[in-house]
């Protein structure tokens, strides 16, 4: 059996939910409090952070590495186009969600409001929240901008980048973090990814101690 | 002509530069003082970071998403493998390198010494200093660790893995902070690498007001 060891708010598990549903390959999902850096994990995992599969006798970590190996082990359906410069795009989205949306964004806002009690590393910094919920703004117009002309974010076609955008947003979406009606193109954008099969069992997340959004399973939100 | 707009001390830049001269792919270097913001730098790339390259009609930013792109349209040398569970062993490693290692490592040593006094935001922070000179010799081993039964990091062939960690070292070695004497294996590793025309490029650069470790591009260090 396929085992990935995750934390439900952690948006990078998230994109390699969405790519393993996606793709039909059942995995048994084991959460993993992967910052108290147990014995056993760490050895598992050098790196000591989540998502981490075990898989076709791997122990693999790295999102983008994983979710490289899926498409290439597993291309039905392709979550990248074919054409190497519309790859190109895709893979530069999923690098600005992974690395730039994450760091100004969701590090600042839900990992500020969820991951530092369940972590016990003390309260929200509120200048961090402050600069989160002022970079979100900026990026939902960025985003916006993109679908002016696209179906998609990356394209005609639905790939990575909206799974690793996804990831992101639903994170932020359950600590009522975003503002759908900022633009109409993003939030029908979310609303189509987010009425796909693969979301299903993302939407089902529960961190204890933090309730969702109300709206944050609802595919009419 | 294509054009990389980078910066010399950039481990980012470095991985794009190794992976284009390798491939012998001609490219005009122009040095981008990204920190300033400059509006027509922002304009070609909105995440305002090196490397951009300018190349095939694009604008590229994104140094992992430019490697793959590399990889794809010029394939000539390969620098991944072709089985898919070594592309991931590679994968791996570049994420290895320009995320956990950047971060624990470079950020905290040449980040603090030289980009804190070129980009004008203070003093190095000693805590950082020190706690990235604890953090390289982690490192170190577990290169090691992966070069006692693999000629090169990823496996038996050389790889971006090894240009991805290559380039961060480099960055390191301009400003001395790796001990060579460490490990025989990572030095014998590097003086492979370091002695590739690849690399001719970084050894002659240069940044204003910091001048290189007296062995940085001596061959036999």
């Amino acid at each position: 059996m396929n085992t990935l060891y995750h934390y439900a708010l952690s948006p990078f598990c998230r994109k390699v939910r969405l790519s393993l549903a996606e793709k039909k390959i059942e995995v048994g999902l084991v959460e993993e409090r992967y910052w108290e850096r147990d014995p056993d994990f760490m050895r598992r995992n050098p790196a000591g952070k989540v998502p981490v599969l075990k898989m076709d006798g791997m122990t693999m970590s790295d999102s983008a590495a994983i979710c490289e190996y899926l498409e290439e082990a597993y291309p039905t359906p392709n979550l990248l186009p074919r054409d190497p410069k519309a790859r190109f795009e895709a893979r530069r989205l999923v690098g600005w969600f992974d690395d730039k949306f994450y760091h100004e964004v969701t590090a600042m806002l839900t990992g500020e409001r969820v991951n530092r009690k369940v972590m016990g590393t003390g309260y929200p910094d509120s200048s961090n929240v402050k600069a989160g919920a002022k970079a979100i703004k900026y990026h939902l117009d960025y985003m916006a901008f993109l679908l002016e002309d696209r179906r998609w974010l990356a394209g005609n076609d639905m790939t990575l980048a909206d799974f690793a955008a996804a990831a992101q947003l639903s994170c932020l979406d359950y600590t009522s973090d975003v503002d759908w009606n900022r633009s109409e193109a993003v939030k029908d954008w979310y609303a189509k990814i987010k009425s796909r099969p693969a979301f299903r069992s993302i939407l089902a997340d529960e961190v204890p101690g933090f309730t969702p959004a109300a709206h944050y399973a609802d595919l009419d939100f």
